[in-house]
Formats: structure tokens, sequence, C-alpha cells
């Protein structure tokens, strides 16, 4: 009667193509999917461009802990913060993108920013922890954000902090609005609503907890400095 | 058949004993008033209590050019930005309110923060436009900010202003959400909900545009430090 | 490959400093972290200051129990319907808050009120269950209302206590609106929304079940009453 | 090729029976028509049943200026308050409702709902400008409140006012939020939500300014208390 | 350290007086409370008023399980469908309100309002499931809603019947929409907007799920209708 | 310096292929653009597949006054209700839709999908006023209900229409919100909620007064049928 | 004391006569209900008409293991990806359906509407994981859309498929969107909106995550093209 | 009494040092700005850095048609559409951006992002009426959208564009959305959480009509990708 439940191997269509046509490769969104699914895709994406590592986001428990067994002859990667498996060598790093988050709550977020800049080739510089509440830790780590080509900003509750860093650096500012928060901030609406309607002309934003939308924008952004 | 339109001084109740209970006199809003009710009730709560002066805030442009006519035996102070009138002589102000305001465009609620103070007793500074674009300028006038013993934070859009505010000053802060702003900031909603969800501590909040309101609690607050 | 968790004490930036800024020490948030972070947090900034107590709001049961035996030396106050840890010897209050609730399951964020505001020094008169739908209760502790320098009134559901408050007393109040509630309370906007609207001059608001943030700006008005 | 506008007369079908069915007659909206066919629409529902009068709410100005030379030989009350036009000879009013309004500016709703009652037979009792910020106005009323039937509390900002009365009649007390206010209070949401939230048992409610509806509800109320 | 919870009767203040006042008893609401408070407060509301039984809703499983055992010498009622618990033989029933549900996952609120009417003296019509994507079956028992003196409807999702309803009958009638619905109704906005919208006149609307406050508002009109 | 105003026809790009991929012609939306630029682009349509005539919706009042006297040659019909202009004889309709409308206040959207209908070679029955309040005139018509290959339910307020009808006929239904109504119905969303969230299987929904969209899923149908 | 839980099929009233007003039978919604519930009115639904399948959709883990086992003499179709359990021999379909996902994620409710589309007698091409991010999936799919009578086009976050395929088909297409995203997409309120606001004429939607609907809908439309 | 109208220029603080930290000067916000206010900080900023032309945004009528004789001696370009006014000669342009629009009503948002390119020294390609309802017109110009350095696309109503157009191209995509539509796409949310929620991977988006934040963003790309 009733068969196994639907493979998604079956069903998904991976974009082999999107490299070429937008520079970035296809990567697997771990949330909703099993272990075995996300595991099989992972695989099908490396051996499709050995090129390149292998990127898994949103990945749960069960997946960080069985993907070194999983990729016994490759160099693997598990960020247990970011929730994020890279399988394969990194590329060297050009460019350098500063990841900048207002509370240590958002380091989960600015961790898969981090992973997916690095898998594509990009050198980050974490800033955690310099919300607006003590604004003497920002101003103490300018250099490091002027000295970025481009600047993500990861902040939940007020969302304050990417209106206060686009108003200080030339590079160009994404803002990353996270879910932490509670009351009126719980999901992340009103620090993305903020970011939004910030005054400091240029900055953009990113779905709430985004971080690897943000860093793949960076990225788009470091290609055309480097001539890619 | 029909009769005239109501009259408000037929069905108002005024609240004369308020002063006796809040410290705080009734007060007229004008939004949604006829010029004439407003200068009637003006003209009441003036006779009701001259001790002190009487204040009609959200006053529309007829009234604002009636006021001085209307009352030609007193001293009437008109604020045409802040659309609010006040009959009788200013008391001599004790204690110092900093209303700090983000853009330009803030300044009609921070003008009808000033006259409610005025009229209830307090001193006010005024620092007009040092949004978080452009740090700098609210870094400068940080003397002025220590140096008052409420400090009130009118800002529209983003609503970040406030959060910078309250984590550089031991005053007690106050911010004012404002309705500036256009996309998802139309109306203020944004510019509150970042104020509520604010990431530094002590942080209070009222209506969206009430910069009366922001006077009252501080009015309240100078009344305790004075032992009133 | 997978080094272990992320540790707090590695990426957080403690604001030592805000003590001397805005007059309130850094607190502990405990929701979101290991019960392992609260407690080192706690340790550390007890450490950093040993002339005042530690606080940790929103703390996990586990924090509860443990909290004791991770301090075997000092006074260690557990407030388990507050969910806060305080490290260290109250100080002596000077000034008194009253802090009132609407209902009994509004007690949670009131203690959490009255932990901060006695780690801070203040003195707390808690009045709780005295709702606007048997109005006698709050009419009959009216008394002590009016002896307290600040009023904190915590409600869900229809928030309109805090407006009923502010009507009948001269210090100033400050809202607390709480997620207690269902259907088209859930969550607390309802509350919030009311408390924002209030009719009653002077009402300030903080963010939803954020009885923190209230001791907070009690505390930095009774510091202006002080002269602190 | 075009021919003239529409005529509403040519396309309303009018609810003769349903006084029959729900022992309230149709009645005339006056909002998005134009005078001409409010008009035709009165005169239709006064012709088919002489026995009662017939009643148009929302009226625009024009409608309340040409309503007495429209019905020449009859009794027309109009309201330039609650903009409500009667046509015919009051009924002798049995049972009565009392109207109470937060503040002066609920007055038109409060208009509105006493027409409607009074065209449906009810007597009112109306009882303005008692709202929570002064609390001593409602408790001086509450004798009048304790003598009718049921209670109308019409109240917009905070909406505070009908949680208040519930806790204190043994009528059944109908809510009805205004639109009055600004900020998050603007629209009437804010109203709306804290009395559906109240916790005063058994509070009901009608949409935001809907004067009428609670008038027919009471009615509907009166009829049963009379046998009806 | 830490001493033991909180204990509810140690901080409730029971409105013993409300059945003067509104002529209803205080209710136990069982939702966030422990068993032990629960009963507890059962108890004491009982002992407070043997003249009539007391009433818990929204308990949960445990106290549904312990209730019979915990009143050994009562007359104990508990409807597992509805999560009530009524201690005390019910009153005689005078008078008779229709309870009415769109679908059969209505039930629990409408069981909580049954159980509320019969506790306090009202005789109770149940008409289950009967949503007009079926309306034959509504029409079937329009006899059984016109015997009422007061009909209560409750509907989810699209919030459709009561509308209908109160174009039907000529007794009041109370909407009470739930919480039953998915997508765009989730949480039961959409049934309560709908509700509240209502192109029949005279329709009231309560919180989402709030049976119990259906009743109370039903038993108010009948104690008018008995001239109580 | 400044050049006049841009052309929209220097910029639209006019699908002329859209017929041959959805069936479907373009057609003008005259919101928002100037009398000048709806009628050229109507010319332009026109002459672009003279065997069908053009239509464009949404059109202000001087482009309802000049549409004659523009197209001098041609067959023109205006309708003022629905504020659409066709250019050009109707074809000879096939099928048959039913436009229903819950009031007359929702004529106009009624009237826009009727036109549509036609300029597509649809027959339309318009069915106005048959609102739930009044169940009897919708019952009284099912007939001509039953007959239509498609309906179209247009309603605004409570937006329960669409599923009564839903329950009662074969055909594919479509409702239509209208942003007829106020308070919680200003705009129409509590229309379209309660249509999506629709009891009656099968209904489906378009944006709220979108009376062009329903009219063309409507054509599609029919085009189906006829096996276009 | 307590006697059992409410059994369903004690209350429930299934409309048997559904099938002859709309075409479509009644179905069981799974969720919500006991395993033995569904199980139960299964079986009722299957007796009381045995020429064609019954379904129930939304089904628990339970029933769907159980389904098989509880009718051992029937055809028994259970889909555990769609969570629907069919009992009875699927009907020749006539016609054909076009099911088009986005992503992987929405094929739960593609599997829904499949299922419901086949035991009413309609053929289904099931098209998954062609969303908008690699364009040429769907380009390369367009013979297998435009070669369906009806296409429902499935898809979470965005919302932006259905728009794409309305402006390349001329089948009636049906948008459901899906729950599948986070942040502000959580819920599928994003794809809703979307999709109810699409540049493409004559898309329609159905609620959220509401594969079943759809369904229905396009089972009418084929009726409608079979002379049914 | 009262004295004139509070003069912007007295309490703007112009931000003359944003160009050194931001690389991009102050501009002027016309919105709620008198005429003469805008021309004077428009002066003001022109003689402030003659070096680089002087933009003023969102213009009333009044500054358009008055901006020519304010500047006799200088190149001054007004865009009616954008609602733009420039002081001085434009900078040779390096690098370019392509601006798309989903419609010819997106093109005032689209002009404004334009204008205020080409003040800052960035050639633009502006590709008009390529919305998603008919696909063919994008891919007809997908070359134009690959030879440009950044890709701006500006669209309203279902806000499906940016999505399509990020699965396509290398480069940075900004989106746009815009206040265009009506029913649930009023105002612009509908498209904005659209955006934010697309399946295209680094996808940014700005606040609704910010057509200038757009091209500050894309101004910071180019001069990373010059070495500026």
């Amino acid at each position: 009667m009733s068969g196994p439940t639907l493979r998604v191997e079956d069903v998904a269509q991976l974009d082999h193509d999107r490299r070429r046509r937008t520079g970035i490769p296809e990567v697997v969104f771990g949330e909703g999917k099993t272990p075995e699914q996300t595991l099989h895709l992972l695989a099908e994406l490396r051996h499709g461009d050995p090129s390149a590592p292998a990127l898994a986001t949103r990945c749960p428990e069960e997946v960080l802990a069985l993907a070194g067994a999983a990729f016994p002859h490759e160099t693997v990667a598990v960020d247990a913060v970011g929730r994020t498996v890279t399988v394969g060598e990194l590329p060297s790093p050009t460019g350098r993108t500063a990841v900048v988050t207002a509370g240590t709550t958002d380091l989960p977020v600015a961790h898969e920013c981090r992973a997916t800049l690095r898998a594509l080739g990009v050198d980050v510089d974490l800033v955690p922890d310099v919300g607006v509440a003590g604004l003497h830790r920002l101003l103490g780590h300018l250099d490091r954000l002027r000295d970025a080509d481009v600047v993500v900003v990861v902040a939940g509750m007020d969302g304050a902090l990417p209106s206060v860093v686009a108003g200080l650096v030339a590079a160009p500012v994404i803002g990353v609005p996270t879910s932490i928060g509670y009351g009126v901030a719980a999901g992340g609406i009103a620090a993305a609503t903020s970011m939004l309607a910030s005054c400091s002309p240029g900055l953009v934003v990113v779905n709430i907890d985004n971080g690897f939308g943000a860093a793949v924008h960076a990225v788009k952004i470091h290609r055309r400095v480097r001539g890619g």
C-alpha cells in the first residue's frame, strides 16, 4: 500500500547551471530535510563540481555529527554554531568582508555568513558583540570595519547597529536582522523594519536570520571588484 | 428641526481635580475640536486656575492665529512649529530636560514637548538634528545631554537614536517615536517597535508623535527630584 | 574537524564601563545561553565589581538550581517565580517603587522587576492582583501607591490598569505589558498598544514582559531624586 | 454612449422582511451613497412601514441639510453630531440604555447609538466624558449606569473604560471602540483589541465606530426583557 | 536560598464581592496555574459561597482527573471536551440559550460556554456542526434557534456563520470566533474580524475561544429578562 | 532644462503577444495614468488587434467623459459605475457567468467584472444586493446561479457571501473581496481573509476590488469549456 | 462524574448531500481529530457512497499506519508525503491538471492536491522544483504545462512562481501559497499576498497550504469542460 | 507673540563630513520641507562642495518649477518624473548600473534612482516595463542586464521581478519595492516581503520607493570596483 517516504533526490532538480549564470553554486538548505537527504545532496553537489567546496546550511544536529564520517576522503569543516557543513578544500581568499554582530546571541547568523563567504573564496573579519548600548565597543573597532571591502552587520532586537555603521564607513553595508528578541521584537520584524527605514543612505537588507543571503551578495560584490 | 452643532463646553467634564491628584493640570487637545471650542476651553482652564498657565496642543492654524486676540490681557505664547498655545506667564523653571531630535522633520514633536515642559516649569535644552547617520553630531553635544536631569529623544524612521543615547547617559531617557518616514516607516510603527525592543536598558517609550506625554513624564520626574 | 561549541566568554565583550556611563552595571540575560555560560558571566561580573551584586535574569531552571552551589562563599538570592539570580549582598535600599500587577499570572514579570530594583538599591512594595475587573481592590491600596516615588504597573490582556493608575497618582508611572492572555491578547501586543495609546498623560511603556527595563528606568529616577 | 449613473433604487433589494425575522427594520447607511439615493431610500422605507420611523445613519452634510424639506409633512429629527436622520414620530420608549463615552470626541458615535435606540423605542441616558484618566467622573455617575437595563460604553485611544464599567454593573455591557486617537491608536484597532481582551467577564464588542450596531444589540435585549 | 514556588493563594485577591456588583461570581481560570492552585482556588470559591456551584475553566488534564477525588462530598461535573470543572449542584435553569457551532472542532469552546451557562442557571440547547458550507443543516434547526432567548454562535475559519444567524433570528446573537483553522485563519483573527465587520446588524463579538465570556453576557441578558 | 512629463507611450512595452500565450489581450489599467496616456494606449491596443475590442479599467472621470469623442468612428461603451471603457463591437457571447454582489456598494467592482467578461466574449447575469443579512434574497435567485457556468461573488465587510454560495452550487466560484466597510473591515482585508479561510471547499480568491482579475479567470474557464 | 471524551460521530453532521449540490463529496479533515475519529468517519463516508472513493486529508502518522488494516477488503492508497488516505478504487481519470512546485519542500502540499484530484477523477502531471531562481527549469517543462486543462502552482517563500506561470499559459492558473520559509516568509503570508497582488491577470489564490482546495476548484472546472 | 515659522536652515545640522566618511555627500530630502527650505539647502550644499553637483529628491512641483531660476549661473537638471533636481555639472560616469522596472508606474522610483546614480558619477541603462506577466520582455533584454556592474530592479504589486532577475545574472542585484498596487499590495508591503523572502540567493532590498537608497548602495559598489 504505502511505499517509502519520498526521496528528495528523486524530485529535486539541482540547478547545476547556477554557478555559470550567477557565479554562485547551488547550496543545500538543511531545514526540513532528513539528514540522509542533506548528506545525499551534499555529495551530489560535491561530485558535480569538484573544483569548489560544497556547502550545506541550517543543518540539524545529526548532520553536523555525521558529516565527517560521511566524507572520509574529503576535508570537512563543521561550524556547530552556524550549523553549516563545508565539504572540500576552501579556496584561497581574495578580498575581505567584515561581519559585525550587535550581541553574542546573533553569532549563529554571523557564523552562517562567515562559512558561506569562506566557501566562496572571501576572507572574513568577525567583530562580535558591539551593539549600540555600549557604543565605545564599535568605535574601538572602526579601523577593522574601514579596512574591509564589504561590511555585514547582524543585529536583532532594535536593529539599530547597521544604521550606525552605515553612517561611518565607505564600504557597502548589508544589514541582517535576526530573530533575537522578545515581545515586540519576537521574530525579528522590529529589527527588519528599522533597518529598511534607516536614515543612513545605502543600507540594504536581507531576510531575517539570512546570513547566507548577505554572504552571497557580498561575494557578488567581491567578484566585481576582482573583475570576476 | 436640527439644532446647532453640539457645544463641547456643554458636554466636556473638565477634570479640575487632576492637578491635585497627579500634579499635572488638564490640557486642551485641539485636534478634532473647532477653534471656538479650543479657545473656550483654554479660557475656562485659565480662569479655573489663574496660578498657572493654560496650555493647548495640536492646535489648527486658526487657533494659532486667533490666540493672541482672544486673550488681550494675558501673556500668550504661540509655537507655530509645535502647534501649541500657552496662556499666562511661564513659571520660573527648575531643573532641565534635554530634548534631542534625530532630524529636522522631528522638530514639531520636539516643540510640543518643549512648550509643555516650559508651561509646567521645567527648563529645556533643545538639541536638534543629531541622527545616527552622522554620529559625530551627537557625540559633539554629549555634555549637554549629560547635564540634563532627564533626556527626551525624538526620532522617526529607524528609531535608532534613543537606543544610542540611552547607552551614553545616566539620566532617565524617554523615546518619542514620530510618524516621519515612508514605506515601512510610514506612521511611525517601525520607530516605535525599535525603541520598545531597545538593547539599551531602561529606555521607556510613549505613543507616536506624543511629545506632550513625554514632557508630562519628565515633569513628574522633576517634581520628585525637587521633592514635589 | 568540528571543534567544541563556541564559548560565550570568548566572544562576549562585557561592558564593564556601563555603570560609569549610565549608572547601571551590565546584567546577564540568561535566555538563549547555556547554564554554564550564564554562571560564567555572573562570576565575571561579580569579580569585575565586588562592590555591588551581580544579577542574571530570564534564568532557566538549571541555573536557578545550580546558582547556590556555584557561589559557595557568596550570598545568593534566587527568585524562582521571576527567574532571577542575585550574587552578593543587596545594598541598603533608598527610595521605594511600588510594583502593581493586574493579575496573579503577571507576577513573574513583577518579580523580575522587584529583583532588579533590589539589586540596584531600591525598596519595593509589591501590590498584586488588583486588575480593573474589581476596581475596589486597587482603590483599597491607593495609599501604598501614593507613598511610592515611582509606580510600575504590570498588566496583560486589556492593559487597562496602568491608564487607571496614572490618573490617580503624582508619581511617574511605568507600564509593563505582559504576554498574558489569549486570542487577540496573545503575546501582549493588545496590552502594549492600549498602554501606548493611554488617555492618561505621562504614562510611559517598556517592551512586553520587560520587568527588568522598567526597573532600570525607575532606578535612574531614584538616582536623580537622591542626587546620584 | 454612456448612460446616467446607476440608480441605487434600481439595484438595491430592500429587505422589507427584516423586521419580521429579526425585530429590526432595514436602515439606510448613507456613506458612499449620493444624497438623492439616501433620501430616496429613506422615503421608500418610510412608505413601506408607516407604523415606525425610518432611519438613516452616516449621512453627509447635504442630507442633514435637505432632510427637513424632503419630508415636509413628517416629523424629522436630524442629529448633526451623530449624522443621523429620523423620519416619523419616535415611539414611546420602554426600558433605558445608558450610553457612556470616554471623551468628548467619542460623542458622534454615541449620538448615532442614541438616535438608533430612540428610533427603535428605547430611552437613553447619555453620560459623556468620563474616561479613566479621571476615574471620579465615572464613579460619580455610577447610579445612572446601575439604573439602566443595558450599558453601552464608547471609547477610543486605550479602550480601557468598558473593562472598568463591566466590572462595576450587573447590566449587560457593550463596548464600542472608536477611531479616535493617533499613533498606535489611529483607526481604533488598539481600543478594539483591548476591549476584546478584557479581563472583565461578559464584555461584548462591535466594530469600530459602530454605534448603530451596539444600539441594535441593546434593542434586541430590551425586546427580550419586555417579552418582545 | 531559593524558597518554594510562589503559592497563588498567597497573592491572589479573590473578588468575593463580584457577584454582588455584577451578578456573576469569580471563576477560576486554570491556564497557567498548577493543578494544586486551581483546586485550591476552587475550594476557596466553593466555601466562600456555598449557595452556588464553583467553576473552573481551561483546566489541564490533571485537574480534570483529580477533581472528583478532590471534592469527595460534592457533586462534581467534569467536561473533558470543554475542560471545565463544576463543584456543587447546578441551579434549576430558567431561560434557554442556544449554542451553535460551525464545525465539530469548535465544540470545546461551545462546551466551555455550555458549562458556564449551566453553572449560572441557564438552560442550553447545543446545535453542533451547522457551518455555512452546508446551509441546509442550519435551516433545518432554525426553530430551535428561534425558541432560544439568546443565541451564541461559535465559529472558526471564515467566521461566516454568526452573520448568517444574526440575519435570521430576533434574539440577541453573540459571535465567538475560534482559533480553528490554518494559514490566514490560524489563531482566529480572520474569524474575529469577519464577525466584527458583519453586515448583519446587532451581532456582538467576544475574544477568540472565549466561550466563557459569551456565556456571561448571555447570563446577564437572562437576568434582565427574569427581572434579576 | 526640464522637458515635458514622461510619455507613457515612450516607455510602455505593450505585450501584444499576450493573447497568443494566455488567450487574454493586454488591457489598459487607468489608475495612475493621465487621461491622454490611457486614451493613447487604448488606441494603440485597438489598432494592434482590430478583431477584438480594446478595454480600459479604473478610468478617471475625464477618460469616461472623453472616450466617445476620442473614437468617433468606433462603438464605445462607457460604464460610469464600473469605470470602464470598451472600444469596438462586443463579440457574440458564449457561456454565462453569474456576478453576484453582497451589497449595492459592491456594484462598481461587479461592473468592472461584467465589462471585462463582455469584452472577452462571455455573457453576464448580474445578481445584486443579496448579502447574508437577508438570506432569502440569495435563496430566491439560486436557479440563476445554478444556470451559470462560473459564479463570481463580490463582497466587502464580513466577506461571508462567497462561502455560502460555494456550498450551494456546482460551478466554480470565485470570491472578490471589496474595500467596502469601515473599522476592522476598512480596506477589505477582513473580507479577503474570511474568503481565503472559507470552510466551503474550492472557493478561490483574487485581490481586493479586482473584478477584472476574477473576470479573466472566468474567461479562461469558459475557453476550456468551449474547447478554446 | 466525567464521562468519556466526546465522540465525533455523535456530533458531526456529515453533509451527505454535498455531492448533489456541489459535485464534490464531503471529505475528512484529519487535523485535530483522533485516529479513531478519522477512520470512523472515513468508513462512514465510504459506506454512504460506495460508488466513489472516500478521502481523508491532513492525517497524522497513526492514521497513515493503520489505514490499510482498517479497510482490509478495500483498495487503500496512502500518500505519506501528502498525508492523505484514499479508500476505494480511483475513478478513471478524464482531463489533466498540472501541479507545479517551486521547491521540493512544497511537495507535501502538491501531494495533497494530487491525491484529491485523483480521488475525484482527474489525471495529474506533477512538475516539482522549478522555482524562479532557476528559470530554465520551468521553461524546459512549458509544454507539459500548456498540455494541461488547469495548472496549480504551489510555492512558498516569495510566491513568485504562479505570477510567472500565469503569464505563460492559457489554462486557468490556481496559486497555492505554502508556509515554507522563515523570517518575513514564515507562515506563508508573504507568498499569499504576493500571489493576490499578482501582475499576471486571472491568477486566483487559495489559503496557505490548501492543496485540497485548489484541487476542488480544478475539479469543478474539469466538470464544466466535460459537461458535468 | 508668535514669531515666523521655524527656518530649517537654523536647525538643520548639514553633515558636510559625510562624503569623507562614507563617500556619499549629504542630499536634500524635499518631502515635508517648504520650497524655500529645499532651495536654500541645495544652495548651501552646492556652495559647501563646488566640486560635485548638489541633489534634491522628493521635490514638490514648486521646487521643480523654480529650480532653474534659483540657480541662474548653474547647470540645473530637473527630472519631473523622478521629482529630482541636480545643480552642477554631472561628473563623467564610470561603470554602469542597469535600472529595471516591472511596470511603467514604477518609473518615478527608477528615475529617482537614475538621477542619484548620475549625480554620483555612474552611468545608467534604464530598462522599463519588463514585468513577469510577459517574461519575453525581460529575456529579450538580458544582455543589457548582464553587461551592467550592478542591477537595480524596481517593482510593486507582487514584487516577483527581482527574484527572477537575481537568478539570471552574476551582478549584485538590489530590489526596490514600490507602493504601486491596490488591495493587499497597497503601500508596497506585499512587494517588500516577497523580495526579502526571495528564493534567489543574494537579493538585497531597500525601503519601499527608496530609489535613492538603492542608487547609493550601487555607487558604493562601483567605488569598490574602481578602487575608490
